[in-house]
């Protein structure tokens, strides 16, 4: 099986041309250290670690599996070494607070960390992502007191984190959640329940695990306006920055699933496990919320990691086996047969792979610069910025999880398909990127739910289509700039009309949800589908004119990678783009 | 994990009152047992072993799977006892020439049989299946001695078969194998080789397995034109009915693969194997080419038996699962929220499934009774006949089996997506639906393949377009009948629109390939979908004329039925086929 190469060629591109992270981090008072030979530096050093230390255990881990044994679980042979350099790298405080012992970087450095990571491993990348999400929510709900315990053994990566939100009877809907936490007399709380599908809920990779927990105080009211959250970690705090004695939460099981099987999904049991609160009672929801939109886009992630390895993979075998000549004559006349990259089907395949790949990662990096913004904004506390750039985050982020991992799934089935019968096998490794990637459609929010927070959350009621309305503004001045460029007025004019179109539909879907609000949820994947076709063309227009710009301005050594840009932007828009106008037709003909 | 219910109504619909299979069979020499009577009991009979015997195995079969001891392969538990039932039923002999101690019933009948199977359990009807591959070889290209010493025992089912083509270095690419098939003075042959991929290639099963083989004779020419097909016993026959020598093939290895896992995949090597020649030398592929129509209709069943299978399972849980509310209000107040199929976006999941699986039924009963014509006429030696048939069947093979895999394989996943987090669970039987209908779309032929086989041969080179013409007439003629009908109208006018819109397309690619052949790979894909798409919505809209005919003279208890297939109809030309527009678009812009 092949590894896994970082594609750092491609990351720069967007980093420095297309997106001007240098100036952006300029503009940053957490991107002082972030300076271009950092970055540089730290993206390789990154690459690397990925490339040779968790791209080997990518299938190894897949086979093993996690085990339960006396209710601790073993990750597969080699991660824990691998979890331990990590650690010795500082990689998991790359963008945390300085106060806490983190590197304090730009969030965005962390999300190409993380992107890096997942995509040669993303069972492995699970494990320290899972406790990002817990560092988040006690560093931004959390008292002081909770910070200096668990953050900084947190940031360090020694202790892990966990997110324990769905019970059998509830995913989506946690207004069910039932598990009970009883008050008692030293504040502390008693927690009772069972919580399912925990990633990380149990691991032998650091000394400790620290879960963030729903949870019912007994006098909470019905529904979501009864749920608080709180602090339960498996061994209790020292006080002195190590563990203590055991709390009563146990991994009951582990959950035997279609993929991602060297990251641990746990029943956790909570027998009268002692947690403390975070934030005020009966408002977990709203703290869980707060950080909903970073999760989300970690999960986006796992629609462009995927998507990249697979299409290296399949270039690869493209290029080495052999199978019947191209319709347009022999291209390799001294072998037996052609090389199925000679095939136009399967450059179709290929070509469709790299552009969700990098089309995918172009709209990741564009929300990451607008998550700094956020994110920058609210260390200043400057809550009112942060809300707007929380607002525009809050659009792109269903369009983001949504599209790219249902595209992200496409590519991977692509290349499965470039592989013919071999794909099938196990040893290639193309089916265990296909079986690994299927849950990011699922997890953080289904598609369905991702459709209806865009349409029904984003666009119609907190905004009345005003957030379209913004975007497409944006995107439309882009475009406009474009169409004196003969290259690129072709997709420049496409890009035109699909931002009135956009308006038009969700005018349309307005309309009909006045008549029946089963309208909006009737009509809103394929809203979101239609949204996420027309923001990728976006970011490959914006690719294409910095390849156009390069090629005139240019015959350096990169001509062929820029020539490249460019072909994929039109193969985008010729055989990728067109399937918004099947969305679209659809959206505004939705019975429900 | 619920078990699968055999949908004899819908299947009756299609039989009775779509395509009048009753009539069908009268005209039939082989018909004149296949009464109404008769075929309701046999689908009703084969429906209950389906849902007591095989479903039951169908979990069970992946959990376990097969295992390789001492060169001897064991099927999963169960799996003997369960073709020990199959066999006393004698459903092997179904479609098979009394002469042999078939039934002699109707070829379409096996495929009413296999699609019940291979829904139910389809690991477990690929052994029989195969072995219907074995039989066809030898009824059709054998002598009569080697009809008479093999094909009463594989009737029976005593015997199994297996087709030996692929080697490690070439699978759609024929012309690279390299098995050795010497000549021996007593006129058998001595096989030496290796062949990977072969399904049933060893179990326990049956007391002999019948290996058909692609080899190449010492002094044959190099490709396609050197391969000779051959007889591999895995014992060889007493001449006396039973089994004698063991013969000199053995399973090698056993594949690991993403699903069907109960199905035994062989590495099979052959050290000097005893065979005998089938047909003539040097003229192996063309005998294997003769069913490959049928064959591949085999695999068009993977396309609709599992998405049938996943909407009877999603659609239980939308019914039982409880998540959020539905947008235009409680639909259970009184519960904690309502069921997931009061939600719009789950009810589009749903019917999309229902579309694919009932479309996908009626477009393999439409070729069916292509299939039972073509076999009536080579019966009974009119080739001439035999080849029209042959020639319709082989225009609408590549539309089958590409178009209905890929259908089949979305519907599977959207029924995953229905159960959520669930549906990534192994204990729900979701996800294990998908891995299993994940082969469909790359054995028999690639999707890639198939829309070769479709547009470069079957449409351009065969027919120069008349394939098209032809089959478009007939749906145009019947298209144009129902534009009298208010409620038929709006698919009808739809449908007229697609045919004119099919032959143009077909003509800009011929324009295109003019200029470069290899736009006929670029285009082919799209060209693919396009026509699955097109000639679904003649089914539907032939389910849709059925169904306003029985609701107009009707009020009987079956009106819900019929409702039901009308709307399902409706949904399907609102929802899927504007994909048909995205795919025209891109196959007359299909870069090369």
């Amino acid at each position: 099986m092949p590894v896994y190469k970082a594609p750092l060629r491609d990351m720069k591109f967007l980093l420095n041309d297309v997106f001007d992270y240098p100036g952006h981090y300029q503009s940053l008072s957490s991107g002082g250290n972030a300076t271009p030979d950092i970055v540089d530096a730290i993206l390789s050093e990154c690459g690397r670690f990925c490339e040779q230390v968790l791209s080997p255990l990518y299938q190894s881990g897949d086979e093993e599996g996690c085990q339960l044994n006396n209710g601790l679980v073993t990750t597969p042979k080699g991660y824990k070494e691998a979890y331990s350099q990590y650690l010795a790298g500082g990689w998991q405080g790359l963008s945390a607070p300085e106060a806490f012992g983190g590197q304090g970087l730009p969030t965005s450095m962390g999300l190409f960390k993380q992107e890096m990571m997942g995509t040669a491993n993303w069972s492995f990348a699970m494990y320290p992502g899972l406790s990002l999400g817990a560092m988040n929510t006690i560093q931004l709900h959390g008292d002081e007191q909770q910070q200096q315990t668990y953050l900084v053994p947190l940031t360090e990566g020694r202790w892990g984190g966990t997110m324990c939100l769905t019970e059998p009877q509830c995913g989506t809907d946690l207004g069910q959640v039932k598990t009970r936490a009883e008050p008692q007399l030293d504040s502390s709380y008693r927690l009772s329940g069972t919580k399912i599908f925990i990633s990380s809920g149990d691991h032998d990779l650091t000394e400790n695990i620290v879960h963030i927990v729903l949870a019912r105080l007994p006098d909470a009211p019905r529904g979501t306006r009864g749920i608080s959250l709180f602090i339960v970690p498996k061994f209790l705090p020292d006080g002195q920055g190590g563990v203590g004695e055991r709390n009563a939460v146990h991994c009951g099981a582990l959950e035997k699933k279609m993929g991602i099987k060297a990251s641990a999904t746990c029943v956790m049991n909570f027998d009268g496990a002692t947690g403390y609160l975070i934030g005020s009672e009966n408002r977990g929801l709203e703290c869980m919320f707060t950080f909903m939109n970073t999760a989300r886009i970690g999960t986006a992630i796992q629609g462009v990691g995927p998507a990249e390895l697979s299409y290296q993979w399949a270039l690869d075998y493209a290029r080495e086996r052999r199978s019947m000549r191209a319709l347009s004559g022999k291209k390799e006349p001294d072998q037996d047969a052609d090389s199925l990259i000679h095939h136009a089907d399967v450059r179709r395949m290929l070509l469709t792979q790299k552009a969700i790949a990098e089309g995918g990662r172009a709209m990741l990096y564009y929300a990451a610069k607008l998550a700094d913004h956020m994110v920058e904004a609210n260390t200043q506390g400057n809550h009112k910025l942060a809300d707007k750039y929380d607002n525009k985050l809050g659009f792109l982020t269903p369009i983001l999880k949504g599209f790219l991992t249902e595209m992200g799934y496409e590519a991977t089935n692509l290349g499965m398909q470039v592989f013919g019968g071999h794909g099938y096998i196990r040893e290639h490794g193309m089916e265990q990127i296909v079986r690994d990637t299927r849950i990011a459609t699922l997890y953080e929010g289904t598609t369905g739910i991702q459709a209806l927070d865009l349409l029904g959350r984003k666009v119609l009621l907190s905004t009345q289509g005003g957030a379209v309305r913004e975007f497409t503004f944006k995107i439309a001045n882009f475009a406009r700039k474009q169409l004196t460029n003969k290259q690129l007025r072709p997709m420049a004019v496409e890009l035109l009309k699909l931002t009135a179109q956009w308006n038009f539909l969700t005018v349309r879907v307005m309309l009909a949800a006045r008549k029946d609000r089963d309208a909006v949820s009737a009509a809103a994947n394929d809203f979101l589908m239609y949204s996420g076709y027309v923001t990728m063309a976006y970011m490959w227009l914006r690719q294409a004119t910095v390849a156009v710009d390069k090629l005139a301005n240019g015959g350096t050594e990169s001509s062929a990678f820029y020539q490249t840009k460019l072909h994929t932007a039109e193969f985008y828009y010729e055989r990728l783009l067109p399937r918004a106008q099947a969305h679209a037709t659809v959206s505004v003909h939705s019975t429900t």
